[in-house]
């Protein structure tokens, strides 16, 4: 079942380690199939080259296998607390990605100082607090921190990104770590100020109506 | 049309990529056919792995599509006005790199701390004033602040370089980037003053008699 | 003989390099058959692109050379010495990858800032005190400094990670150099306060009931 | 002629690329033949990825083509002179990588602070003076500062190393890197102090005893 959908979720976690996001059997893509509600997410403790589409879990919301026979990655009750309470998000990434999880390892936001994050994610990124791993406790700050930001910073821990489909989720993750790597780099040779926000709110207006197919 | 320059396109995109200048569908390579006059660029939001040279697209210097089913970059625009000024340029290249968009975020300038940079680039790297992407303004600030530089930071955005040919412009951003790096690395233990002037000019001077076939 | 497991010594050696944990011929990993006793090493100052199974040297916990034409890696003295005394370890690795070397060059343990090192490592990474290469120094260095860590800083030089077998070990050098990478970058930006004990005991519990096939 | 060792020093070129200490057409290797006193060297400004052995180019002591239809490497010259001077050195390796260069940039020798590089190097990598590129001028300051080590940091431009063989000197090349990077990350979060003399020739000389097939 859901062959296209596992097939996908299967190359978009592959892209994790091609985008150098993730290491070892750490980070995973999932996806929500809108038409049954069913999710596909990453095996647990999987390593990424030996993923292939067939070992892909599917999962209902409330966490029960409905198709796989690994056990589904140690955030799925992370993932199915988002699904559940952001019916328009069918796809989320999770990751350690180093430059952004700098950012949430010391508990700050990640401001905008780039055209870039200003049009991709149109204001600063949001830190939760700290949860434990493999809990819904972590979707439960994600929901209530996230607010219509479609990337959080882990407090402690990482990263995660929601969107309409795995492939924007993945999207996000990527640009997500390249703004904390060129925001890390600019700090670290003195203060510099965010882009004022009429600036960030622009940008993100154009690059809305522009970019791509 | 233009089939070996949108060949040759395709392929230097994809070297951005192989020189870990651009991360998934940021940054582009454009170049000016000499005899018609028309521009190849990539197309808008496609994967560098997914290009290839039919997917190109062929402007002319008003941005009206001459050949090919996508949408052109964003930075189309951008491109385009700086082909129309400057006429002696057939090569633009656009990326995020990360060292070299340190220093345009931080809005300073790249100084001469090496002897390949002084050879590659004979003078400092300027940077521009803020401009929106998307828009003309971006290549207005190349043109006006560029200078006979054959590149040039983009205040709060990333980096330009134009050349002869999309294959000298490709060498210019990866040479940029490998100057951005090694001079934030040697900032970061202290301070260091740049080049004196007459030692870059030599150098930049003995380069271009010697080097290449 | 072994053939089995020289295979897997062989392939996760190639790992280490997979994840830039290593460069040219440095670092190394062996691996004990709980049947037979004997250790499967790395040969001496063979690249990691040319190490084949047959290539890999059989010795005896006295450092005899069992099977292998090549002369087992500098560090088996240091091999042989965990493994006489640490009778639970199967599996060794070494590596000097620069961001948990440079704890070590720092003679800094390495605390707990995240979920993932809390949930991995379960306590502060320790480091020993210096000890020539080659010799069994080493090796009674992490005996009597590793405790119940799987993983050791070794002053002045890299690090060792032990587990119940190499693939866990190798996992294990991957997660640090990954959790040294984002505390070393978040160190860089100002203070920052570890885990508090009983937040890393619980992530660490956590995890070993839920995490993995 | 001399196909063997132009097939080894185009290889040794690509591993420039591979262990990640070139970018674009910048560095390269040559290797002088012990019998005929022949030197085989990187043709100039052409790519890594487009080497082969035909493409290497044969020069005499005097730095006139022997074989081969391309211009030799820019830093031709530079090679020469260090042959013309060291009779013991029949390979040599020359980088701009970033890390080591950071240090050529600062005009600060790198000090030993680890075991691997008190091994490999035995004794801290010292300093040139300033030379331009292209001219004897580089190989005179190698030839005066290098003394007994086999690497130098060329002031305000890169690294060179020297050995009894073109492999050994890419080895330096790759440990250098690896020491430079570990050296910097450790003194960003405060001083060091190197490793004492007394300490630093034992290890180089077990590591001499012991090392390598």
């Amino acid at each position: 079942m859901l062959e296209k959908l596992k097939k996908e979720v299967c190359e978009l976690n592959k892209q994790l380690v091609k985008n150098q996001l993730v290491m070892w059997t750490s980070g995973n893509v999932s996806a929500r199939d809108p038409q049954t509600g069913l999710i596909v997410i990453k095996p647990s403790g999987v390593l990424f080259d030996e993923l292939t589409p067939d070992k892909m879990v599917v999962v209902n919301l409330e966490g029960e296998v409905i198709e796989g026979t690994l056990k589904p990655s140690v955030d799925t009750a992370s993932h199915l607390y988002v699904y559940k309470y952001k019916k328009d998000v069918n796809g989320i990434v999770h990751t350690h990605s180093p430059y952004a999880t700098s950012f949430a390892v010391r508990g700050e936001p990640l401001p905008i100082y780039t055209t870039t994050s200003a049009a991709v994610f149109g204001k600063e990124i949001p830190v939760s607090d700290f949860a434990y791993i493999g809990e819904e406790e972590i979707g439960q700050q994600i929901v209530e921190k996230i607010g219509d930001s479609p990337a959080i910073l882990l407090r402690s821990h990482g990263i995660f990104t929601v969107a309409k489909d795995a492939l924007s989720a993945v999207k996000y993750a990527v640009v997500l770590e390249e703004t904390a790597q060129v925001v890390h780099l600019s700090l670290l040779r003195g203060n510099i100020k965010p882009l004022p926000s009429d600036v960030i709110e622009k940008g993100f207006d154009i690059y809305k109506k522009t970019y791509g197919q």
